[in-house]
């Protein structure tokens, strides 16, 4: 089927090697200013959510645009929604996708709160909101996030004094990189680097703009130190920004499309959170002649090159949630390709992605084609798999100079899986199961 | 949501007492001769499939009840199905549920053996078949199984002369422990301990009737000792026979129910493997007086006990298989009760069972209600949950004086979900994520 790959043949002769895993701190680099999009400020503070002063645990995002500003997001599919979801979806339906603003606690996941937490939520909401003058009709125009432990209710007062306009964080919003570094910072629960990345994109025709992001996720998460009924969960959360103008519907349908392929193609022990939320802001900042909001029809190319922009700029941070896998040794890309359908191709992938046998052969650096063949098998598929026409191989990813120094730590593969059905693919990124994973995860009080 | 169980409140307040998995071998123990069923005869000999000669490797079972012999199976859904299970399949089919003899191999896997495989297959079938006195028209009437490495061809030749009339495997076939035991180890591959169980079964009105059966599977296997090409994969095999009178039909039937219950109700890593067989033969061997075979829709009553019979010996057998999880120190019962279908409380525990993040927990000791609540919540349902009426719990299993010895290594526990969405339930068992699991599965030279 495939012959013993060069990267395994240089793998030690001796015993299971049994990595550990190495820091990711060089993953978090200073960005120039002139990358962030214009019309946005940002902060993030110490508000008492989480026990240690040092850290921050409460972060906004507000569009100060002149434009009309559209939003979308993505929310979990758990049929348990944290109360910040619920809010979160709420605000989007009654702005009909014009949310101008994010309000974000780490520390307390408000999930599993009742009554309680719905209504912290929204008290957080509309504090946010306070802070912009008022331009819709509906109450509140800021979406919600939290993270952290479930079951236990916010500390709401203590985060309610620190979005008050007079407090530290109100009066301390700025753009550019120090602004996003610090509201990336207090998205962190068990990242060991704040994740953030902006860059420029080009739509064509002249036009520019920018987008940045930040995500947090670790692979696996700590259990949280708070206390004996405390729950640790594994949650995704990612706040991206452009300055591009779109509108709300193609803005959703561009954040849709890269969500698959981005978020929903990393393997976070294949659990789906309580509090998983995507948002992704638009507001037309970058354009001062005042050219009209992208339509997904009417514009198509500036459409496709946006929204396959944004899909390149989300697997770039999706994947620093992988790097950053507790206990991870391995960086691995999984490929699926010359599948019948988008779909069929995804469906594998995630399956290979989430095998504890393929993840412990990993760890263990043993190029298991058999493992990797049973777990394609075992997909229900709209086209069946013609056995004698599927080929696994693994292959060291191409590393090229400039990438040299970002991924020294990590070392990286891909599996790439052929089934010579068809002509779509779908990529898929994972780490391994090592002892570290095991001790973390089986550990209440580390 | 639960407080603190007893269980835990026992457990260490140091530090992650990372235990080691103990002996599992006061689990296989001496059954009087007269528990087994009558008109079968079974042998397990070494034929040199596996390297180390005072290993047993080949077994075979043969009916030689004067009555018509029904057969039933349960096989993969993998797409890469094996040699045997195209074989066996075919046989069924070619015999119309009218099978008489199984043979089976360990140590060797032969899957993806391309056309050579299903020959040597078909060839190994032939030469057992021929064992028995000629009674049907189709070629062979019997069932095949292997079990081991994957890609790799089986040594037919030593197979086939272990399989001729005057070896000594067809001189020493017999009926009883002994035999049955020798049978069980043939099976081993990375089994710590022969799987072997016998009862008798009360079908009312009187009728009475044996079951025995065999099952093979360890939770996670040992990567295999034959090679750099060799490829690991975990594999359930069972074979179980009974002298009761079951219609092939109403076999079928009986056993899909119980298959479904059991087999399908074990986690093994949630990986499919690309062999995983069960067969069950009855051949009326029991009723001497010669009442006629148990039709599902005549013999409503009789019907009933067997199905739900062989569904409670099944699930015996199949806890036997997640006991021997490789550095398991848990067995853990998942019980999700108050669905509104069978089918959604299984998803769900399949679900639990399978997640890396609760199963690390277990290991740990934790009582971490909030990594079951998140996977409970991440399964598409028919009906979807109502939040606020799920409760989950965990239960030391209860323990009584005859049956303490048994499970004694074992550390028990269940973990309860109680949906109050309707009255339908589903077990399922699963044991524990641990340092071991991650070694064996990673070294792929252990």
């Amino acid at each position: 089927m495939s012959s013993t790959p060069a990267w395994k043949r240089l793998a030690s002769t001796s015993t299971f090697t049994a990595k550990t895993a190495s820091s990711k701190a060089h993953l978090h680099k200073p960005i120039p200013d002139d990358l962030f999009p214009r019309g946005y400020v940002l902060g993030g503070v110490h508000s008492g959510v989480k026990k240690n002063a040092s850290v921050l645990d409460l972060a906004i995002l507000l569009s100060t645009s002149s434009r009309p500003t559209a939003a979308a997001a993505s929310f979990t599919r758990n049929a348990f929604q944290a109360a910040p979801v619920v809010v979160s979806k709420d605000v989007l339906k009654q702005t009909a996708g014009r949310a101008r603003g994010l309000v974000v606690n780490s520390g307390c996941a408000n999930a599993v709160t009742g009554r309680q937490g719905l209504a912290d939520a929204w008290a957080m909401s509309r504090a946010t909101a306070a802070l912009l003058p008022r331009s819709s009709s509906s109450e509140t125009d800021t979406l919600v996030m939290s993270t952290g432990v479930i079951g236990q209710t916010l500390p709401i007062s203590k985060i309610l004094a620190a979005l008050q306009p007079r407090a530290a964080l109100a009066q301390t919003l700025a753009s550019g990189f120090s602004a996003w570094e610090a509201a990336a910072q207090a998205f962190m629960t068990t990242d060991t680097f704040p994740k953030l990345r902006a860059r420029a994109l080009e739509l064509g025709g002249g036009r520019t703009c920018r987008i940045a992001g930040i995500d947090k996720g670790a692979g696996m998460i700590h259990p949280d130190m708070a206390g004996p009924a405390a729950a640790p969960h594994a949650t995704l959360l990612g706040c991206i920004a452009t300055d591009a103008a779109v509108t709300p519907a193609a803005l959703q349908t561009a954040l849709d499309y890269a969500v698959r392929r981005s978020f929903n193609a990393i393997s976070v022990d294949g659990d789906m959170s309580t509090n998983d939320t995507v948002v992704l802001f638009a507001n037309g900042a970058a354009d001062a002649g005042g050219g009209g909001e992208i339509d997904e029809t009417r514009d198509r190319a500036a459409f496709v090159r946006f929204r396959d922009g944004l899909t390149e700029f989300m697997q770039e941070l999706a994947q620093l949630v992988v790097r950053d896998g507790e206990g991870a040794t391995k960086f691995v890309t999984v490929s699926v390709e010359g599948a019948s359908s988008y779909e069929d191709a995804h469906k594998i992938a995630s399956k290979i992605s989430t095998s504890a046998l393929v993840k412990t052969a990993l760890y263990g650096e043993d190029a298991n084609w058999g493992r990797v063949l049973a777990a394609t098998g075992s997909v229900p598929l709209s086209a069946p798999l013609d056995p004698t026409r599927v080929n696994v191989s693994f292959v060291p990813t191409d590393v090229d100079e400039v990438r040299a120094k970002e991924i020294l730590s990590a070392e990286d593969l891909e599996v790439r899986v052929e089934l010579d059905l068809g002509s779509e693919g779908a990529k898929y990124w994972t780490c391994d199961f090592s002892y570290e994973y095991v001790r973390i995860n089986g550990d209440y009080r580390s």
